[in-house]
């Protein structure tokens, strides 16, 4: 089904359907150079491959179509996998939270008051109390946690849903990176003691990166939020921080957040200690979340000027088989037998669990199929023509870097599993590389800017304190004029910290190096990487 | 992590949780019987399984806890791989309508309007225009439907998404029967032929009724509602319907519709005939969903007095091993070897992939963890103690009927999972015994209001006409009077058309059986099945 989808798209109309009829078509393809203009690319890249539909009847919404669900689908068959095996269990509580029980957590509430939804009526009738759509769940589950947890034999206590989260922005909106409802993950778990919850933020942080990079070829520095940058409520935030080379901005790619025992205060938590006899104590809560952002992050990094590419991994069609070399004057035998050997070639790829899609549409030429899957990010392409049955092999070309070659027929079934994890590990090593040749760690102050400026996140000895943060932020704005999300020019933001690496260089001597704010004057308490950043 | 969940309810206060203290402790069990006061036992049973825990915050809303999620996961994996197969993809379509875009499909949404929840404010400023929460996805998807359907050769197009839907209902709400919100898979796809879009209907159909057979272990009966009862803006509908023994009433079990060519008449989705060059046909367009019900069906009919019983296929713990036999006085070394013993039976159970848990809790006799385990529904009990050991055989006990025996050690890995099957097929037969000999067809209108009165459906020759259907209704409520879902005593029911069976019985004669209703007088088109319902 999918090329056919993706055909009309590309031909640009509906005369172009018409079967047996050769007509010229051409390709309604990517109309601006990733370097360019950006934002642009990235809004051509995510309709025209159909990763998304804008939802013109609402605007900052947008309909996650086949080919971005089936990313979504193997992230989630991945950490499902491994949560469950980390004996986390699967609930699903109410899309709202009431009014009343809202007012009762105003502290944690306050952050996104601004942007809730509020159901005030059902039919005509207004409700007596109106309720808003859950922008994160602790205030819809922890009242159930404590209701669930009345011995430290409840505990863990390990639950998570898939759902999507309305969050209703005044910021501009961008598929995947921002939206007002975004499809997510939560975790939220209960432990006995600190450490027992803090192991697991660290697995959870752990499989997230996994995620990225196992999964998305995409690089992440893993490493925990400042003061300023941390989950509101919580505890600390550990965090995985990817980066957009195109534009040099760090993105955020998820968060796992201990939340100490802020929240099992608020909502009265508690279970006996079971080495204190007749004390209690609140239980130490953790709360983690991956949202469908990480398909945007994954498009920015890998895309070019011809379109999506895709990892393997997450492909929903990892290789596509197109004929080729046949003519108005081929012989209907030797056309015969193009087809039965490229269906033979797809039957081999499928035995081996190769997601693999024929391109046999008439009416196009070989030239415009490459064109159209190659915006579409297939990661590789075989042809198969009178040519190739000749000398018994299949030409190739890959997507990540256009490389082209040959295989044995034979070795087909063998062959591509390899070469398909090869660019999987490729388009990492080469993401890998850019990210780690644009992070640079800064001695200097008077690096700072211009090092911004060049596409680069910055690794400096900083002393952790949020108003010195505050500082840095405003002394980095910069009047260099960038593009932004909108499209439209803007003055360059100030940077803001991403993380403290929990890889942290060398050379930073406690009691000594002082935080490189230049106004500052306190000692540095560790390297910590700060960029512009979504 | 499931078994010291379970233990906390069970056990009744946080006391029983001190370790290696043997204290008494009483099963906080089902107080009431399933004939007796069966909406009772049903809200005890799905609360104290820890099905599903109500949601104080905003009534007819519930949250669904592992256990019922594990059986939703089940269904969508069985489900989702079958229609994967078919074709259907899936997708992920905004949460909110926008008022304008309902305005348009008046028709369509007017019997939804009533239930409608209704946002109308962001943070604290009032939205333009207001936005619904989705009861149903035809008017938000098809839009979209007709902007990617361009020519035939995006045809079929083949949808599908898993989210919840919000129905705002002012009727008495029960947990899966009838919820505010719930879970359900709605697939919408578009063909271009009448007879392409029909053969899907029923494909969709028999994978329906094989979540309730071949998983839930509950027997339905297939047919096409009447004019009355099929979905207001399709063409026909097909439908499984089910039978809830306890109070002999009809059950809608899911329902595929043929939607014809009305909604893409409505938002205008056509393609070129390929057999007309020139001439457009508007598409032939199917919806289907199936929801959470599923599970409030399969608890109420194969439920008992004990609690809930569960079909090893979907049971999210498909086998309890409880060690037995050991008082104060056990030598250690008999304890730890039969421990040790206990978890190579678990093993080897796990092994043979079966869902195996072991409970080791102390302070619990064997007794209570017995009722504990059968009130939680789990298919198979295994109990091992020094006598097993030294017999080297395991003791079992089945839930569904309470049949004990013994299998040896050497055979457990085999043996198990075959009698996991013959407790699923079991199941399923005494249901679908109970359903057949409580289905009657009848020839005599002096019989129906008897029959309905004894729990039975009935099967009657019926005109199809809708005033007719709904002087039957009329004519069939019974001053008798039954405890309604709320638990208060209400006159019964009359009987709707639950479906016009596929498999019809013998004995119509076209053109002279007349229509059952004594005032009808016109003759009969088909059997159709009636019946009180919820």
């Amino acid at each position: 089904m999918a090329p056919e989808k993706g055909e009309k798209a590309a031909a640009g109309g509906k005369q172009a359907a018409n079967k047996n009829v050769t007509v010229p078509v051409s390709l309604n393809g990517i109309s601006v150079s990733k370097e360019v203009n950006f934002s642009q690319w990235y809004q051509e890249v995510v309709t025209k491959c159909e990763l998304v539909e804008y939802y013109n009847e609402i605007s900052g919404f947008y309909i996650l179509r086949p080919a971005s669900m089936f990313i979504w689908g193997e992230i989630r068959d991945w950490f499902s996998e491994r949560t469950k095996a980390m004996g986390v269990e699967e609930t699903s509580f109410p899309l709202f939270l009431s009014a009343t029980s809202l007012e009762k957590e105003k502290a944690h509430v306050e952050g996104f008051a601004p942007e809730l939804a509020w159901v005030t009526k059902a039919g005509d009738k207004d409700l007596e109390v109106p309720v808003a759509v859950r922008p994160t769940s602790e205030a819809v589950m922890y009242p159930y946690y404590a209701k669930w947890i009345r011995s430290h034999r409840d505990l863990p206590l390990k639950l998570q849903q898939w759902c999507s989260v309305v969050r209703w922005e005044a910021k501009q909106t961008t598929p995947f990176l921002r939206a007002r409802e975004f499809l997510w993950q939560e975790g939220h778990t209960a432990h006995l003691t600190e450490q027992l919850a803090e192991k697991e933020v660290l697995e959870i942080l752990e499989l997230y990166a996994g995620v990225y990079e196992q999964l998305l070829a995409v690089p992440v520095v893993r490493g925990k939020k400042t003061e300023n940058e941390k989950f509101a409520g919580g505890y600390w935030t550990s965090t995985c921080e990817g980066f957009i080379p195109t534009n040099g901005r760090g993105i955020q790619g998820a968060t796992s957040h201990a939340l100490g025992q802020n929240f099992s205060k608020m909502f009265d938590i508690t279970v006996e200690d079971p080495n204190k006899k007749g004390e209690h104590l609140n239980v130490w809560q953790n709360s983690w979340g991956l949202s469908t952002r990480v398909i945007g992050v994954m498009v920015m990094i890998h895309g070019d000027d011809k379109g999506l590419v895709l990892p393997p991994r997450v492909a929903r069609i990892q290789v596509v088989v197109i004929p080729v070399g046949i003519t108005a004057k081929t012989k209907p035998e030797v056309r015969e037998n193009l087809t039965e050997k490229v269906n033979e070639l797809a039957a081999a790829l499928k035995g081996s669990k190769i997601r693999t899609e024929v391109d046999e549409r008439d009416g196009y030429t070989p030239g415009f199929k490459f064109a159209d899957w190659e915006m579409k990010g297939v990661p590789l392409r075989l042809e198969f023509g009178p040519k190739d049955a000749e000398k018994q092999v299949v030409s190739y070309a890959r997507r990540d870097n256009g490389e082209k070659g040959t295989i044995p027929l034979a070795e087909v079934a063998t062959q591509v599993p390899v070469l398909l994890e090869q660019i999987q590990k490729d388009m990492y090593d080469k993401a890998e590389k850019s990210f780690s040749s644009h992070r640079l760690v800064l001695n200097e102050w008077e690096k700072v800017v211009p090092s911004l400026n060049s596409k680069n996140v910055v690794i400096i000895p900083f002393c952790e304190e949020p108003k010195c943060e505050d500082e840095i932020k405003d002394k980095t704005k910069s009047d260099e004029v960038e593009i932004g999300p909108d499209g439209k020019p803007q003055p360059s933001m100030g940077m803001k910290s991403l993380c403290i690496p929990f890889e942290q260089p060398e050379g930073l001597v406690p009691g000594e190096t002082k935080c490189l704010n230049p106004s500052c004057g306190r000692n540095a308490k560790s390297w910590v990487m700060f960029g512009r950043s979504y």
